[in-house]
Protein backbone atom coordinates (compact mmCIF):
# COMPACT_ATOMS: atom_id res chain seq x y z
CA UNK A 1 0.00 0.00 0.00
CA UNK A 2 1.42 3.54 -0.87
CA UNK A 3 0.55 6.66 0.66
CA UNK A 4 -2.48 8.25 -0.98
CA UNK A 5 -3.03 11.35 -2.15
CA UNK A 6 -6.06 13.35 -3.01
CA UNK A 7 -7.53 16.97 -4.36
CA UNK A 8 -10.44 18.24 -6.07
CA UNK A 9 -11.73 19.30 -9.33
CA UNK A 10 -14.47 21.00 -10.86
CA UNK A 11 -15.46 20.22 -14.77
CA UNK A 12 -15.12 23.44 -16.87
CA UNK A 13 -17.20 24.24 -19.95
CA UNK A 14 -14.24 23.70 -22.40
CA UNK A 15 -13.49 20.44 -21.19
CA UNK A 16 -16.73 18.71 -21.92
CA UNK A 17 -17.75 16.95 -24.63
CA UNK A 18 -21.11 16.97 -26.82
CA UNK A 19 -22.13 14.20 -23.84
CA UNK A 20 -21.92 16.71 -21.38
CA UNK A 21 -18.97 15.03 -20.02
CA UNK A 22 -15.15 14.93 -19.10
CA UNK A 23 -13.60 14.22 -22.13
CA UNK A 24 -11.87 11.48 -21.65
CA UNK A 25 -8.35 12.43 -22.66
CA UNK A 26 -8.56 15.20 -20.14
CA UNK A 27 -9.02 12.80 -17.41
CA UNK A 28 -5.83 11.21 -18.24
CA UNK A 29 -4.01 14.38 -18.68
CA UNK A 30 -6.07 15.33 -15.04
CA UNK A 31 -4.95 12.13 -13.67
CA UNK A 32 -1.28 12.96 -14.50
CA UNK A 33 -1.15 16.23 -13.08
CA UNK A 34 -2.45 14.49 -9.53
CA UNK A 35 0.39 12.37 -9.25
CA UNK A 36 2.60 15.11 -9.78
CA UNK A 37 1.37 16.97 -7.23
CA UNK A 38 1.95 14.14 -4.87
CA UNK A 39 5.50 14.15 -6.11
CA UNK A 40 5.46 17.51 -5.74
CA UNK A 41 3.76 17.42 -2.17
CA UNK A 42 6.25 14.59 -1.42
CA UNK A 43 9.42 16.77 -2.12
CA UNK A 44 10.50 14.58 -5.45
CA UNK A 45 8.75 16.68 -7.78
CA UNK A 46 9.18 15.99 -11.64
CA UNK A 47 11.79 18.98 -11.87
CA UNK A 48 13.94 17.87 -9.29
CA UNK A 49 14.11 14.21 -10.32
CA UNK A 50 14.55 16.13 -14.10
CA UNK A 51 17.37 18.13 -12.53
CA UNK A 52 19.02 15.51 -9.97
CA UNK A 53 18.84 12.42 -12.20
CA UNK A 54 17.84 13.82 -15.64
CA UNK A 55 14.88 11.21 -15.46
CA UNK A 56 11.11 11.99 -16.83
CA UNK A 57 7.94 9.91 -15.88
CA UNK A 58 6.35 8.12 -18.69
CA UNK A 59 3.54 6.48 -18.91
CA UNK A 60 3.45 3.07 -20.82
CA UNK A 61 -0.13 1.59 -20.29
CA UNK A 62 -3.30 2.58 -19.22
CA UNK A 63 -6.86 0.49 -17.97
CA UNK A 64 -10.26 2.65 -17.04
CA UNK A 65 -13.10 1.15 -15.95
CA UNK A 66 -15.61 3.66 -16.19
CA UNK A 67 -19.36 3.71 -14.13
CA UNK A 68 -19.62 6.88 -15.55
CA UNK A 69 -17.72 9.94 -16.63
CA UNK A 70 -17.51 13.41 -14.81
CA UNK A 71 -20.29 15.65 -15.93
CA UNK A 72 -19.91 19.32 -16.68
CA UNK A 73 -19.46 21.90 -13.39
CA UNK A 74 -19.31 17.94 -11.25
CA UNK A 75 -16.76 18.69 -8.52
CA UNK A 76 -14.96 15.68 -8.68
CA UNK A 77 -12.41 14.08 -6.19
CA UNK A 78 -9.42 12.73 -7.61
CA UNK A 79 -7.01 10.00 -5.63
CA UNK A 80 -4.10 8.87 -6.20
CA UNK A 81 -2.07 5.81 -4.84
CA UNK A 82 1.48 4.73 -6.26
CA UNK A 83 0.58 1.03 -5.91
CA UNK A 84 3.94 -1.38 -6.15
CA UNK A 85 6.87 -1.22 -8.10
CA UNK A 86 9.44 -3.87 -9.63
CA UNK A 87 12.90 -3.18 -11.34
CA UNK A 88 11.74 -1.14 -14.49
CA UNK A 89 7.73 -0.57 -13.80
CA UNK A 90 5.91 1.37 -11.29
CA UNK A 91 1.92 0.83 -10.95
CA UNK A 92 0.03 3.52 -9.78
CA UNK A 93 -4.00 3.67 -9.24
CA UNK A 94 -6.24 6.30 -9.67
CA UNK A 95 -9.59 6.53 -8.49
CA UNK A 96 -12.41 9.47 -9.35
CA UNK A 97 -15.39 10.07 -6.68
CA UNK A 98 -18.35 12.04 -8.29
CA UNK A 99 -19.58 14.45 -6.10
CA UNK A 100 -22.35 12.41 -4.09
CA UNK A 101 -18.79 10.39 -3.02
CA UNK A 102 -19.26 7.25 -5.01
CA UNK A 103 -16.34 5.71 -7.14
CA UNK A 104 -17.05 6.41 -11.35
CA UNK A 105 -13.86 5.67 -12.22
CA UNK A 106 -10.66 3.33 -11.71
CA UNK A 107 -7.91 3.80 -13.50
CA UNK A 108 -4.98 1.43 -13.37
CA UNK A 109 -1.30 2.87 -14.80
CA UNK A 110 2.09 1.89 -15.52
CA UNK A 111 5.07 4.65 -15.60
CA UNK A 112 8.86 4.11 -16.57
CA UNK A 113 11.62 6.42 -15.55
CA UNK A 114 13.47 7.49 -18.78
CA UNK A 115 16.39 9.02 -19.11
CA UNK A 116 15.88 12.09 -20.89
CA UNK A 117 18.81 12.18 -23.27
CA UNK A 118 18.88 8.23 -24.24
CA UNK A 119 15.05 8.16 -24.20
CA UNK A 120 15.80 5.10 -22.74
CA UNK A 121 14.19 3.58 -19.76
CA UNK A 122 16.35 2.84 -16.42
CA UNK A 123 16.04 0.99 -13.57
CA UNK A 124 13.94 2.47 -10.79
CA UNK A 125 16.08 3.95 -7.88
CA UNK A 126 14.61 2.35 -4.51
CA UNK A 127 15.76 5.53 -2.86
CA UNK A 128 14.13 8.26 -5.52
CA UNK A 129 10.53 6.25 -5.04
CA UNK A 130 10.80 5.36 -1.31
CA UNK A 131 8.72 8.24 -0.21
CA UNK A 132 5.40 7.30 -2.42
CA UNK A 133 5.80 4.05 0.31
CA UNK A 134 5.09 1.50 -2.97
CA UNK A 135 5.64 -2.24 -2.39
CA UNK A 136 8.43 -3.64 -3.76
CA UNK A 137 7.44 -6.93 -6.37
CA UNK A 138 9.12 -9.00 -8.40
CA UNK A 139 6.54 -9.55 -11.06
CA UNK A 140 5.77 -7.24 -13.88
CA UNK A 141 2.36 -6.99 -14.20
CA UNK A 142 0.96 -7.37 -17.74
CA UNK A 143 -1.75 -5.49 -19.88
CA UNK A 144 -3.91 -7.25 -22.34
CA UNK A 145 -2.36 -8.33 -25.89
CA UNK A 146 -3.20 -6.72 -28.08
CA UNK A 147 -4.08 -8.44 -31.60
CA UNK A 148 -3.02 -6.88 -35.03
CA UNK A 149 -5.51 -5.39 -36.55
CA UNK A 150 -6.64 -7.51 -39.83
CA UNK A 151 -9.00 -4.94 -41.83
CA UNK A 152 -9.17 -1.34 -40.08
CA UNK A 153 -10.79 1.92 -41.44
CA UNK A 154 -8.09 4.47 -41.98
CA UNK A 155 -7.97 7.72 -40.58
CA UNK A 156 -5.47 10.35 -42.12
CA UNK A 157 -4.47 12.77 -38.94
CA UNK A 158 -2.33 15.40 -39.10
CA UNK A 159 -0.07 16.63 -35.66
CA UNK A 160 -1.16 20.33 -34.76
CA UNK A 161 0.95 22.57 -32.92
CA UNK A 162 -0.60 22.73 -30.06
CA UNK A 163 -0.78 18.56 -29.85
CA UNK A 164 2.94 18.83 -28.94
CA UNK A 165 3.59 19.73 -25.01
CA UNK A 166 6.39 20.83 -23.95
CA UNK A 167 8.69 18.13 -24.47
CA UNK A 168 8.20 18.83 -28.19
CA UNK A 169 6.56 15.68 -28.38
CA UNK A 170 2.62 14.77 -29.00
CA UNK A 171 1.05 14.94 -25.67
CA UNK A 172 -0.07 11.41 -24.04
CA UNK A 173 -3.81 12.48 -24.10
CA UNK A 174 -3.93 13.55 -28.19
CA UNK A 175 -3.87 9.44 -28.86
CA UNK A 176 -6.88 8.83 -27.89
CA UNK A 177 -8.33 11.74 -29.57
CA UNK A 178 -6.99 10.13 -33.01
CA UNK A 179 -8.60 6.79 -31.84
CA UNK A 180 -11.91 8.27 -31.37
CA UNK A 181 -11.84 9.75 -34.73
CA UNK A 182 -11.09 6.14 -36.34
CA UNK A 183 -14.88 5.46 -35.57
CA UNK A 184 -17.67 7.36 -37.04
CA UNK A 185 -19.39 10.25 -36.06
CA UNK A 186 -22.38 8.49 -35.92
CA UNK A 187 -21.51 5.92 -33.24
CA UNK A 188 -19.36 8.37 -31.48
CA UNK A 189 -22.87 10.29 -30.59
CA UNK A 190 -24.68 7.39 -29.17
CA UNK A 191 -21.99 5.65 -27.43
CA UNK A 192 -19.92 6.02 -24.26
CA UNK A 193 -17.00 4.24 -23.44
CA UNK A 194 -17.06 1.42 -20.74
CA UNK A 195 -13.54 0.18 -20.35
CA UNK A 196 -10.50 1.13 -22.01
CA UNK A 197 -7.25 -0.52 -22.33
CA UNK A 198 -4.64 1.30 -23.72
CA UNK A 199 -0.68 0.66 -24.62
CA UNK A 200 2.00 3.58 -25.48
CA UNK A 201 4.92 2.28 -27.42
CA UNK A 202 6.70 5.03 -29.41
CA UNK A 203 6.57 9.02 -29.33
CA UNK A 204 5.52 10.62 -32.16
CA UNK A 205 7.34 13.83 -33.10
CA UNK A 206 6.29 17.56 -34.97
CA UNK A 207 5.33 17.20 -38.73
CA UNK A 208 5.20 13.20 -38.70
CA UNK A 209 2.10 11.63 -41.01
CA UNK A 210 -0.10 9.72 -38.14
CA UNK A 211 -2.80 7.15 -39.07
CA UNK A 212 -5.40 6.55 -36.79
CA UNK A 213 -6.69 2.80 -37.71
CA UNK A 214 -9.47 1.32 -35.88
CA UNK A 215 -11.87 -2.04 -36.60
CA UNK A 216 -15.04 -2.25 -34.74
CA UNK A 217 -16.59 -5.05 -33.95
CA UNK A 218 -19.84 -4.89 -32.23
CA UNK A 219 -19.39 -2.85 -29.01
CA UNK A 220 -15.89 -3.36 -29.00
CA UNK A 221 -13.12 -1.29 -30.99
CA UNK A 222 -9.58 -1.98 -31.33
CA UNK A 223 -7.43 1.14 -32.39
CA UNK A 224 -3.55 1.20 -33.66
CA UNK A 225 -1.85 4.80 -34.21
CA UNK A 226 0.82 4.28 -36.69
CA UNK A 227 3.42 6.04 -38.38
CA UNK A 228 5.17 4.93 -41.13
CA UNK A 229 3.96 1.55 -40.39
CA UNK A 230 5.18 1.56 -37.25
CA UNK A 231 2.68 1.36 -34.42
CA UNK A 232 2.78 4.20 -31.85
CA UNK A 233 -0.05 3.16 -29.66
CA UNK A 234 -2.92 0.40 -29.27
CA UNK A 235 -5.96 0.36 -27.43
CA UNK A 236 -9.45 -1.21 -26.71
CA UNK A 237 -12.00 0.07 -25.92
CA UNK A 238 -15.71 -1.10 -24.55
CA UNK A 239 -18.42 0.89 -25.68
CA UNK A 240 -22.36 1.16 -24.08
CA UNK A 241 -25.12 2.60 -25.68
CA UNK A 242 -26.31 6.15 -24.28
CA UNK A 243 -29.14 6.30 -22.13
CA UNK B 1 -16.77 50.78 -14.50
CA UNK B 2 -17.82 47.05 -13.57
CA UNK B 3 -17.75 45.00 -11.20
CA UNK B 4 -14.29 43.35 -10.85
CA UNK B 5 -13.55 39.36 -10.40
CA UNK B 6 -10.38 37.82 -9.95
CA UNK B 7 -9.43 34.43 -9.65
CA UNK B 8 -5.96 32.36 -9.62
CA UNK B 9 -4.46 29.76 -11.53
CA UNK B 10 -1.43 27.12 -12.20
CA UNK B 11 -0.69 26.17 -15.27
CA UNK B 12 -0.50 22.26 -15.75
CA UNK B 13 1.69 20.66 -17.71
CA UNK B 14 -0.62 19.44 -20.23
CA UNK B 15 -1.87 23.10 -21.23
CA UNK B 16 1.93 23.97 -22.34
CA UNK B 17 3.23 23.87 -25.74
CA UNK B 18 6.68 23.53 -26.86
CA UNK B 19 7.90 26.91 -25.45
CA UNK B 20 7.19 25.90 -21.83
CA UNK B 21 4.55 28.60 -22.12
CA UNK B 22 0.31 28.34 -21.65
CA UNK B 23 -1.55 27.07 -25.10
CA UNK B 24 -2.42 30.62 -26.40
CA UNK B 25 -6.22 28.94 -27.21
CA UNK B 26 -6.04 27.84 -23.58
CA UNK B 27 -5.89 30.82 -22.25
CA UNK B 28 -8.77 31.80 -24.05
CA UNK B 29 -10.95 29.15 -22.81
CA UNK B 30 -9.69 29.97 -19.65
CA UNK B 31 -10.50 33.88 -19.71
CA UNK B 32 -14.33 32.51 -20.83
CA UNK B 33 -14.00 29.72 -17.43
CA UNK B 34 -13.44 33.05 -15.58
CA UNK B 35 -16.57 35.14 -17.05
CA UNK B 36 -18.45 32.35 -16.18
CA UNK B 37 -17.37 32.26 -12.37
CA UNK B 38 -18.12 35.67 -12.28
CA UNK B 39 -22.08 35.45 -13.31
CA UNK B 40 -21.97 32.25 -11.57
CA UNK B 41 -21.18 34.97 -8.03
CA UNK B 42 -23.22 37.53 -9.42
CA UNK B 43 -26.28 34.92 -9.10
CA UNK B 44 -26.69 34.97 -12.94
CA UNK B 45 -24.74 31.66 -14.18
CA UNK B 46 -24.62 30.52 -17.69
CA UNK B 47 -27.41 27.83 -16.50
CA UNK B 48 -29.80 30.64 -15.30
CA UNK B 49 -29.60 32.75 -18.03
CA UNK B 50 -30.17 29.88 -20.21
CA UNK B 51 -33.65 28.35 -17.97
CA UNK B 52 -34.84 31.50 -17.32
CA UNK B 53 -34.66 33.06 -21.00
CA UNK B 54 -33.45 30.49 -23.14
CA UNK B 55 -30.10 32.97 -23.38
CA UNK B 56 -26.26 31.83 -24.02
CA UNK B 57 -23.45 34.30 -23.95
CA UNK B 58 -20.90 33.82 -27.21
CA UNK B 59 -18.22 35.68 -27.82
CA UNK B 60 -17.70 37.11 -30.73
CA UNK B 61 -14.16 39.17 -30.94
CA UNK B 62 -11.01 39.09 -28.88
CA UNK B 63 -8.30 41.51 -29.02
CA UNK B 64 -4.99 40.61 -27.43
CA UNK B 65 -1.84 42.30 -25.92
CA UNK B 66 0.61 40.06 -24.85
CA UNK B 67 3.87 41.35 -23.25
CA UNK B 68 4.19 37.07 -22.64
CA UNK B 69 2.49 34.16 -21.97
CA UNK B 70 2.18 32.43 -18.76
CA UNK B 71 5.04 30.02 -18.52
CA UNK B 72 4.37 26.00 -17.01
CA UNK B 73 3.48 25.89 -13.26
CA UNK B 74 3.66 29.78 -12.87
CA UNK B 75 0.80 30.94 -10.66
CA UNK B 76 -1.18 33.78 -12.57
CA UNK B 77 -3.65 35.99 -11.41
CA UNK B 78 -7.15 36.30 -14.15
CA UNK B 79 -9.20 39.61 -13.46
CA UNK B 80 -12.24 40.11 -15.48
CA UNK B 81 -14.54 43.29 -15.70
CA UNK B 82 -17.86 43.42 -17.95
CA UNK B 83 -16.81 47.39 -18.93
CA UNK B 84 -19.84 48.44 -21.32
CA UNK B 85 -22.43 47.36 -23.21
CA UNK B 86 -24.80 48.57 -26.17
CA UNK B 87 -28.16 47.19 -27.54
CA UNK B 88 -26.33 44.10 -28.56
CA UNK B 89 -23.14 44.03 -27.49
CA UNK B 90 -21.18 43.26 -24.08
CA UNK B 91 -17.82 44.39 -24.00
CA UNK B 92 -15.99 42.50 -21.36
CA UNK B 93 -11.79 42.96 -20.23
CA UNK B 94 -9.24 40.52 -18.91
CA UNK B 95 -6.15 40.91 -17.21
CA UNK B 96 -3.92 38.46 -16.76
CA UNK B 97 -1.01 38.80 -13.96
CA UNK B 98 2.49 37.47 -13.98
CA UNK B 99 3.33 35.65 -10.55
CA UNK B 100 5.28 38.48 -9.67
CA UNK B 101 2.17 41.05 -9.92
CA UNK B 102 2.89 42.31 -13.53
CA UNK B 103 0.55 42.70 -15.77
CA UNK B 104 0.97 40.30 -18.94
CA UNK B 105 -1.62 39.67 -20.64
CA UNK B 106 -4.67 42.25 -21.83
CA UNK B 107 -7.98 40.82 -23.56
CA UNK B 108 -10.59 43.03 -24.77
CA UNK B 109 -13.12 41.03 -25.76
CA UNK B 110 -17.35 41.25 -27.19
CA UNK B 111 -20.29 39.43 -26.42
CA UNK B 112 -23.48 38.69 -27.41
CA UNK B 113 -26.82 37.15 -25.96
CA UNK B 114 -28.10 34.40 -28.52
CA UNK B 115 -31.30 32.90 -28.42
CA UNK B 116 -30.09 29.32 -28.27
CA UNK B 117 -33.05 28.25 -30.36
CA UNK B 118 -32.98 30.83 -32.96
CA UNK B 119 -29.10 31.30 -32.96
CA UNK B 120 -29.77 35.03 -33.25
CA UNK B 121 -28.33 37.42 -31.61
CA UNK B 122 -31.12 39.80 -29.31
CA UNK B 123 -30.60 43.01 -27.55
CA UNK B 124 -29.37 43.03 -24.07
CA UNK B 125 -31.61 43.46 -21.44
CA UNK B 126 -30.83 45.84 -18.86
CA UNK B 127 -32.14 44.08 -16.05
CA UNK B 128 -30.21 40.90 -16.88
CA UNK B 129 -27.11 42.66 -17.14
CA UNK B 130 -27.25 44.90 -14.04
CA UNK B 131 -25.71 42.95 -11.42
CA UNK B 132 -22.16 43.27 -13.41
CA UNK B 133 -22.52 47.09 -13.00
CA UNK B 134 -21.27 48.24 -16.46
CA UNK B 135 -21.72 51.07 -18.16
CA UNK B 136 -24.27 51.14 -20.80
CA UNK B 137 -23.32 53.17 -23.89
CA UNK B 138 -24.25 54.24 -27.16
CA UNK B 139 -21.16 53.37 -29.03
CA UNK B 140 -20.96 50.36 -30.69
CA UNK B 141 -16.88 49.28 -30.46
CA UNK B 142 -15.80 48.23 -34.27
CA UNK B 143 -12.59 46.19 -34.29
CA UNK B 144 -10.22 46.15 -37.15
CA UNK B 145 -11.51 45.48 -40.44
CA UNK B 146 -10.13 42.04 -41.74
CA UNK B 147 -8.81 42.23 -45.64
CA UNK B 148 -9.53 39.10 -47.44
CA UNK B 149 -7.01 36.80 -48.36
CA UNK B 150 -5.09 37.09 -52.00
CA UNK B 151 -3.13 34.03 -52.32
CA UNK B 152 -3.25 32.35 -48.68
CA UNK B 153 -2.07 29.10 -48.16
CA UNK B 154 -4.43 26.44 -47.49
CA UNK B 155 -4.63 23.93 -45.01
CA UNK B 156 -7.50 21.41 -45.05
CA UNK B 157 -8.41 20.34 -41.28
CA UNK B 158 -10.65 17.85 -40.27
CA UNK B 159 -13.00 18.52 -37.33
CA UNK B 160 -12.25 16.12 -34.04
CA UNK B 161 -14.85 14.70 -32.12
CA UNK B 162 -12.89 16.42 -29.14
CA UNK B 163 -13.04 19.93 -30.57
CA UNK B 164 -16.42 19.83 -29.86
CA UNK B 165 -18.27 21.06 -26.64
CA UNK B 166 -21.55 20.55 -25.04
CA UNK B 167 -23.30 22.81 -27.21
CA UNK B 168 -22.19 20.42 -30.05
CA UNK B 169 -20.44 22.94 -32.08
CA UNK B 170 -16.36 23.61 -32.75
CA UNK B 171 -15.42 24.84 -29.35
CA UNK B 172 -14.03 28.47 -29.76
CA UNK B 173 -10.90 27.86 -28.70
CA UNK B 174 -10.06 25.59 -31.91
CA UNK B 175 -10.24 28.15 -34.35
CA UNK B 176 -7.26 29.65 -33.20
CA UNK B 177 -5.62 26.31 -33.07
CA UNK B 178 -6.18 26.00 -36.53
CA UNK B 179 -4.85 29.13 -37.61
CA UNK B 180 -1.67 28.41 -36.04
CA UNK B 181 -1.70 24.89 -38.00
CA UNK B 182 -1.42 26.96 -41.14
CA UNK B 183 1.76 28.29 -40.43
CA UNK B 184 5.10 26.53 -40.88
CA UNK B 185 6.35 24.58 -38.23
CA UNK B 186 9.32 26.26 -38.28
CA UNK B 187 8.03 29.82 -37.72
CA UNK B 188 5.97 28.62 -34.95
CA UNK B 189 8.97 27.08 -33.18
CA UNK B 190 10.86 30.45 -33.49
CA UNK B 191 8.06 32.79 -32.94
CA UNK B 192 5.24 34.02 -30.39
CA UNK B 193 2.47 36.03 -30.70
CA UNK B 194 2.25 39.55 -29.89
CA UNK B 195 -0.52 40.82 -30.12
CA UNK B 196 -3.81 38.69 -31.83
CA UNK B 197 -7.12 40.19 -33.28
CA UNK B 198 -9.54 37.35 -33.87
CA UNK B 199 -13.24 37.44 -35.23
CA UNK B 200 -15.60 34.77 -35.16
CA UNK B 201 -18.94 34.83 -37.65
CA UNK B 202 -20.11 31.63 -37.91
CA UNK B 203 -20.37 28.38 -35.90
CA UNK B 204 -18.62 25.09 -37.49
CA UNK B 205 -20.40 21.70 -36.81
CA UNK B 206 -19.45 18.70 -36.82
CA UNK B 207 -18.56 16.66 -40.32
CA UNK B 208 -17.52 20.18 -41.82
CA UNK B 209 -14.45 20.00 -43.86
CA UNK B 210 -12.62 22.74 -42.99
CA UNK B 211 -9.79 24.95 -44.23
CA UNK B 212 -7.66 27.12 -42.59
CA UNK B 213 -6.20 29.88 -44.85
CA UNK B 214 -3.44 32.02 -44.13
CA UNK B 215 -0.68 35.16 -45.61
CA UNK B 216 2.23 35.93 -44.41
CA UNK B 217 3.79 38.87 -44.68
CA UNK B 218 6.99 39.55 -42.65
CA UNK B 219 6.15 39.54 -38.69
CA UNK B 220 2.17 39.57 -39.52
CA UNK B 221 -0.04 36.71 -40.65
CA UNK B 222 -3.23 37.01 -41.40
CA UNK B 223 -5.86 33.98 -41.00
CA UNK B 224 -9.59 32.39 -42.12
CA UNK B 225 -11.18 29.70 -41.22
CA UNK B 226 -13.37 28.51 -43.89
CA UNK B 227 -16.31 26.00 -44.57
CA UNK B 228 -18.08 25.42 -48.12
CA UNK B 229 -16.51 28.50 -49.02
CA UNK B 230 -17.90 30.78 -46.10
CA UNK B 231 -15.70 32.70 -43.85
CA UNK B 232 -16.25 30.95 -40.25
CA UNK B 233 -13.49 33.14 -38.04
CA UNK B 234 -10.67 36.06 -39.27
CA UNK B 235 -7.74 36.74 -37.74
CA UNK B 236 -4.18 39.03 -37.46
CA UNK B 237 -1.71 37.67 -35.64
CA UNK B 238 1.91 39.93 -34.63
CA UNK B 239 4.61 37.67 -33.54
CA UNK B 240 8.53 38.29 -32.36
CA UNK B 241 10.84 36.30 -32.74
CA UNK B 242 11.74 34.09 -29.55
CA UNK B 243 14.28 35.32 -27.35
Amino acid sequence: MGKKYKTSYSVPFYETDINQQIKLPHLLSLALQVSSQQSLDLGISDDKIFSDYNLVWIVTEYKLDIVRLPHYAEKIEIETEAVAYNKLFCYRDFIIYGEEGEKIVAISSTFVLLDFDSRKAVQVPDGLVAPYESEKIKKVQRGPRFQHLENPTEHLTAVRFFDLDMNGHVNNSKYLEWMYDALEPNFLNQHIPQTVALKYTKEIHQGSTVYSRAELDGLISRHEITTDGIINAQALIEWRKKD
